[in-house]
């Protein structure tokens, strides 16, 4: 699935600056579908905001969760501030609003929180990409490395079209590998996502 | 954890009508918490909205989902469509905006779809409930029965206040069990909710 096709942009950004742990919360990425016309390109994009600041102070590290040694990140604090937990979406919104995105899709659970949102206001469709067994019909799957594991993201077949432009959307990165399993299931060649990005 | 506690108010809407199975799809239950001085009352509303038609479209019933017998209601094709996924989520913030809500409670992981953008739209905060072993830190656990097995959620303490409002948000109501254990988890008598609400 996908291993002939091209990776045509990937476009990465951080609402955050890392915590200790390398972690960065509220993450993004833009991806094509394989039979786009856009050019192979891969950048990154520095963002400077002054709400930043407030979205960083929101999220609090939680020491051994879920297990010994990992550093989490929770981003549930930010949700119980109407005003940032807005502001977090904003940011995506003003940034991805106008650039072609056809699909938003977002990486369960936490990904459900943020992306629906920002596919609502730029006018995307939303599509779930969810762990094994949870959506009913057909579905295409994609095995990845976690931190602290090994997962499995679901996709509904005919979810997305050649050539769309999908916005991938999740909490946080660590890795970076839950985000490389999505595009993988977007129908794109396995990038080395953090090489391509940094 | 809310034994002494009194239903202030219940009220509970269904966006579309019910399926063969007697779901209903995208459903909102609003709960006042336990310190609030709202009187003792509960209602139904019915809906009746030319929106409703496209969104009772544009969900699919997939028989035997996720076991033999259970008609499961997937409000997936719904994502994938931008102008019916916005008037859910519209219908549900024209009819909660201006009441003084709180919080909304999204039930993962569907919940999460349409909960924040209707918290974001009406000004609320927005707590997650969540699977168990998901939430990092200090949580309260209730355990319920669904249609095809139990579960339990779980919801981070201090996420509300006493006399806080809060509107609980999921896909769909089948027993209403998931609905009865959040109200329940929010620190209210257990009600009878489909009695009340009827």
């Amino acid at each position: 699935m996908g291993e002939e096709a091209n990776c045509n942009v990937v476009l990465m950004e951080a609402a955050k600056s890392p915590k200790e742990n390398g972690h960065s919360g509220v993450a993004a990425a833009v991806t094509d579908a394989p039979a786009s016309a856009a050019p192979t390109a891969a950048k990154a994009v520095a963002v400077v905001d002054p709400r930043l600041q407030g979205i960083s102070d929101a999220i609090r590290v939680v020491p051994h969760f879920p297990k010994q040694g990992i550093m989490f990140n929770d981003i549930t604090p930010l949700l119980l501030r109407p005003g940032v937990f807005k502001d977090a979406v904003d940011i995506f919104v003003e940034r991805y609003r106008g650039m072609g995105i056809d699909a938003v899709a977002g990486i369960e659970a936490r990904g459900f929180i943020f992306g629906p949102a920002i596919a609502l206001a730029i006018g995307a469709k939303f599509i779930p990409l969810r762990k094994p067994k949870k959506l009913p019909g057909e579905v295409i799957s994609e095995t990845y490395v976690l931190e602290y594991g090994t997962d499995c993201l679901q996709m509904h077949v005919g979810a997305i079209e050649a050539g769309e432009r999908v916005l991938i959307v999740d909490d946080l990165v660590a890795t970076g590998g839950t985000l490389s399993a999505a595009i993988r299931l977007l129908g794109m060649r396995m990038p080395s996502f953090l090489t391509v990005c940094k």
